[in-house]
């Protein structure tokens, strides 16, 4: 699939007329560093060419060669995604949206910023925070991943039980459709209801229905008050129990993590630390606000009765507590052994599910750790195997469906946050019905006839 | 119209022979009570028939009826929509959903309800009350509207600054579609990113893409502490300068509202009150949760700063005033003579959009009020003249036009929680390019391709 026959060198000549040098590669080591984000690889294949737009014209450009050429078109902001939504197809190109990266406004009055789909979270909340805000939606990977990126699927993260998720800070979008038209979507302010919600459409498409180049997302303060406390518990089933007895006591965490003993005992060896030796399970719980401090008193109150062993951390090991349970997931890069899920049920699930999880991985054999934000009954379970044998990763294939259907059958989905992207699509139908499915394609084909953007993503193909 | 013809006889004979006596009626007198909801009528129909659906299934045969007869249909909760997006149109049947009125579910732990599109909103918050949540959206007409009117319009109201909006509090919906197909989208977990965001498309869409017929909902914590403010002010603009002050001291009032001087001497003329003797605008500023206290004294040292003269009201007050302010859109029953506007500004254009609005009045010789949920800058500016002679209403048309040019020349909506409706169609295309009415043409177009669900409203049709 390297762009050696006649077709693909005139595809490839019409970008190299529209774009600078720099922004168009046809090298193999840079076609196979961007062949693949961070989800399991089922079916790897190389695109034809990288290329990197600096701007709206730019994307435009390279959307109509590509369709003139029938080439599919995969937009890619960090590619830290984890459900193979950039992950390259046979015959496609890459579309890298990493050198627009510009934060185009702050308003701190109207409390919104609009930004380049290339910006880093991270960066975008560093610039707002003088202003005493942030951008809420934190993925574990918000020092790496793009805003861009965060709109295409919809990113959580560690706040969302609190702040809501990637969609409900998102209020206006550029995007530039399969036939190179931009169109601009919602609005600066924070409420509006003119017409359809065309913004919330795309927010979570993957690329598959217009390609973001420019988004208007609403901040939220900056908190004057942070505690966290960490919660040792002797088993991970009481952790989960701690989580709905916050719930009942009506105390708003922004962060409540939960990590089972084997999650612990992984960041111990991976990070020199002691978690395990501290208890079974951990729940870690932030406040943030005014009233950080009271809702710290009743938390405690009721993860003590709980028989939970409570621990206000100081602000230090707060800060690295917390970090290492962002980057946990980093140390389990999926592979054909390790597949790290993404779950939620509805609240009063997780203590059953977790049990479930336990008992099917013993019973297939193979391992499992679970952490999960536990707000909102996101669950991380990673299971992993020792060895590449067919046998091994039959099992491991029969312990992720498993969770999968156990996760369906008390009311959750099968992804809280990642996406399906390419690897969740074995799946998808377990979830949706036929008819549902059925719609998303004919949105598809209404925004996208010839499938030029990111084909064969986020929605089922038909049976 | 009246169902006399041959067809029409043929089509309400179907119709009764898939319902009960009691939910099909072609009197006279029912036709014209469900005419028209309250929002301004510029083209008066009344429906050949009104029908009440008791069950999805019933819904389901109206609309197969309808669509084999090519008759329009209007699904309609309590008529309280104030943009006529339930105005029957020539030829349509109104289906009222107000006998669907049972809440299917409350889930305390899982923090989600079930209701039947039927349900009125104080009557959904009075069942979670006990298990200490809320459901937050609370449109003016929150004791009479329904939670299925709320989503069709995607309902704003006085909390959503601080809770969001009816489609932030939507997980999930059931929904017939053109073709009498019952459909699920969304899901039961607070996160869940597979597929498009079917559930965001259908709300605020007014019942021309599909009929909801069910609904879950996420609910919130019931405060536990809640103080209001009355702040009375010399100008309105100082009032406006209070609510950016507020937002930079980045306390999070959950009810900001802004009254002028012509409003507060309505106020008190239609209840008996005083409050225009205690200023010449007011700014009600509600406070909840366990930081509700230090977030009073953080606002009052600002507000006072300001030259606000600040009252901090004792409960029964308190609620008196927030329920002034709950039905003073009441007061103004739109007419050809009275007009209620609907728009939103970035909030940082509070003061200057108030000062607009008092100039064009003066300038087109009309009156104007102004209320606002000035916590996100929707503003509800009343223009009204004497006389219903042509130049009169020529006038006020005119300041009306101008109003909402001014509105979208500051980066606003002409809509911020109404919706498009019928009334409002003529703006959309002052706000939304060419290209994004036409892709909600396409979209209706998929959804319901022989233009049964409520057709004429909501989208605009081509120039």
């Amino acid at each position: 699939m390297a762009p050696h026959n006649t077709t693909n060198a005139a595809f490839v000549q019409d970008l190299g007329a529209a774009l600078a040098p720099e922004q168009l590669s046809v090298d193999a080591g840079v076609r196979a560093a961007y062949a693949v984000d961070q989800g399991p690889v089922t079916d790897y294949a190389e695109p034809l060419a990288v290329v990197w737009a600096g701007s709206v014209a730019d994307v435009q450009a390279v959307v109509r060669i590509a369709a003139a050429h029938g080439v599919p078109v995969i937009a890619r902001g960090a590619g830290t995604g984890v459900s193979g939504g950039a992950h390259a197809t046979t015959g496609s190109i890459i579309l890298s949206l990493e050198r627009m990266d510009r934060i185009l406004e702050i308003n701190a009055e109207d409390e919104i910023a609009r930004v380049e789909p290339g910006v880093v979270n991270a960066d975008l909340n560093d610039a707002v925070a003088e202003h005493g805000l942030m951008y809420a939606p934190d993925p574990a990977s918000y020092k790496t991943s793009t805003i861009g990126g965060n709109v295409a699927t919809n990113a959580g993260g560690l706040r969302c039980a609190k702040y809501g998720v990637t969609r409900d800070a998102v209020l206006a979008l550029d995007v530039v459709l399969a036939d190179g038209q931009l169109i601009h979507t919602g609005h600066r302010t924070f409420k509006g209801v003119a017409g359809y919600d065309l913004t919330s459409l795309f927010v979570g498409s993957e690329g598959t229905l217009g390609i973001v180049v420019g988004i208007t997302v609403r901040l939220k303060y900056l908190p004057m008050d942070i505690r966290t406390l960490a919660v040792f518990f002797p088993t991970v089933q009481a952790a989960a129990r701690g989580v709905l007895a916050l719930g009942k006591a009506r105390v708003q965490p922004c962060i409540l993590e939960l990590m089972d003993g084997p999650s612990l005992q992984e960041l111990d060896f991976r990070n020199g630390s002691d978690l395990a030796s501290r208890g079974t399970a951990l729940l870690l719980a932030q406040f943030d606000g005014l009233a950080a401090a009271q809702e710290v008193e009743i938390a405690t109150a009721e993860l003590t009765a709980l028989g939970g062993s409570v621990n206000q951390e100081h602000s230090d090991e707060a800060a690295r507590l917390v970090d290492l349970r962002r980057h946990s997931r980093g140390m389990d890069v999926d592979s054909e052994i390790t597949v790290g899920e993404d779950v939620a049920v509805p609240r009063s699930q997780l203590v059953h599910y977790v049990s479930a999880l336990e008992e099917m991985a013993a019973r297939h054999g193979v391992g499992v750790r679970v952490i999960a934000h536990a707000g909102d009954g996101n669950l991380h379970p990673t299971f992993y195997v020792e060895s590449q044998d067919a046998r091994s990763v039959a099992a491991l294939n029969r312990a992720l469906d498993e969770s999968i259907e156990k996760a369906l059958e008390l009311g959750g989905t099968i992804t809280g946050e990642h996406g399906v992207g390419q690897y969740k699509l074995r799946w998808l139908p377990l979830e949706q019905r036929e008819e549902v499915l059925e719609l998303q394609r004919r949105l598809k084909d209404l925004f996208d006839p010839a499938h030029v953007l990111n084909p064969g993503k986020a929605i089922s193909a038909p049976a």
